[in-house]
């Protein structure tokens, strides 16, 4: 069965952005401090360094029910027993990847535009990654921000899990939710931060003071 | 059922290798000159292209029945529906591969050490990709040469599969065959060859005189 996901607060967990400790203790300390989701992004390692490393984390994460999603890979998913595949524009289509990795794996696509966000077929895909919604140094390559207004127009035309991302911060999260998103997605605000469990607890937080409830009581 | 394979003369089509024309037009050519496996290999493009142009070989060559596989890409062999994978050392084990492909997938390894080749696993790989056997420009990273007498020595030791590559020309692949290999397999001798067809036509007379056999009356 599908896993019941609770988007709140998406990891992205990218070595390269990892300066300060590695993903392994990154991940850890996200998630005690209030991460829901975890992401692994890499892009420059081999596939043996890959799926070992997503692995590791399914090692962690799995006793602790938060869901692992590999970026672009599908195989490395697939090896490590993790829970999805995220997708960008260019990796292998949300369709291909459905088929290979069966109904219950989770399956998110990256949308920059209405024109990719309208493209994604709800069938097939559990949740869009929609951003940046403001500027980032992380995605060098990323369009211009959407800002909480764009983030409300991509709400009013998609039924679908919208996870936002891009320049979401503790002092910005609560509008982002908000705007419509129904968890927020960082990688440096966590990865790159001097602590961060208490980056993750923060975040947390914001989101859940935008959803009106206040701060998280667990 | 797992296919047939005459590994005879095996081409590894990299986009980067083929500086004259298309991949595609350089597998059809190859093909058509004795070319009996192809491998895709591509280290640059993004997942959607590498898949995209595994679908485009893969339409050209099953109606031939000549087996694709994908260098490194499980996710992408699949996804493309090829009949195998082609693993290195930093790729994935060869073991999971074959548990995410089935038994009926080629599943292919790089061994460039004795160790290497003791290490795979007969049970689990249909063919080792062994080499360097001559100096080569097209892998700066590879080994020393193991030489037609290292190739025996690698003979003596394994009753799997052995596809000679690394520096393998028309004028020394009959003693390569004459060492113990299988076959053979090339790239640049194909890929950058001006008459792709010729070059592998050339490559496969020299297999056959290296069985003994003269040349291929097809």
């Amino acid at each position: 069965m599908k896993p019941s996901v609770d988007w709140s607060l998406y990891l992205v967990a990218d070595p390269q952005a990892c300066r300060r400790r590695t993903v392994d203790e990154v991940v850890r300390l996200a998630v005690a401090g209030g991460a829901t989701v975890v992401q692994l992004r890499d892009k420059k390692s081999s596939t043996r360094e890959y799926l070992q490393q997503a692995r590791r984390l399914h090692d962690v994460l799995a006793p602790l029910g938060v869901p692992l999603i590999v970026n672009d890979r599908v195989d490395v998913a697939m090896g490590a027993g993790c829970e999805g595949a995220h997708l960008g524009q260019s990796d292998m289509p949300a369709d291909v990847a459905r088929q290979l990795m069966g109904p219950d794996a989770l399956v998110g696509l990256s949308v920059d535009t209405e024109d990719e966000l309208l493209a994604a077929d709800g069938e097939v895909v559990d949740y869009v990654g929609v951003g940046p919604v403001f500027a980032t140094s992380t995605k060098s390559d990323a369009g211009a921000p959407l800002g909480a207004r764009g983030l409300r127009r991509f709400r009013s035309r998609t039924g679908l899990v919208i996870v936002a991302i891009g320049g979401v911060q503790a002092a910005n999260a609560a509008g982002v939710i908000r705007a419509g998103a129904n968890g927020i997605a960082v990688v440096s605000a966590i990865c790159s931060a001097e602590d961060p469990q208490r980056a993750a607890a923060a975040l947390r937080s914001a989101v859940e003071v935008g959803r009106g409830r206040g701060a998280p009581s667990g």
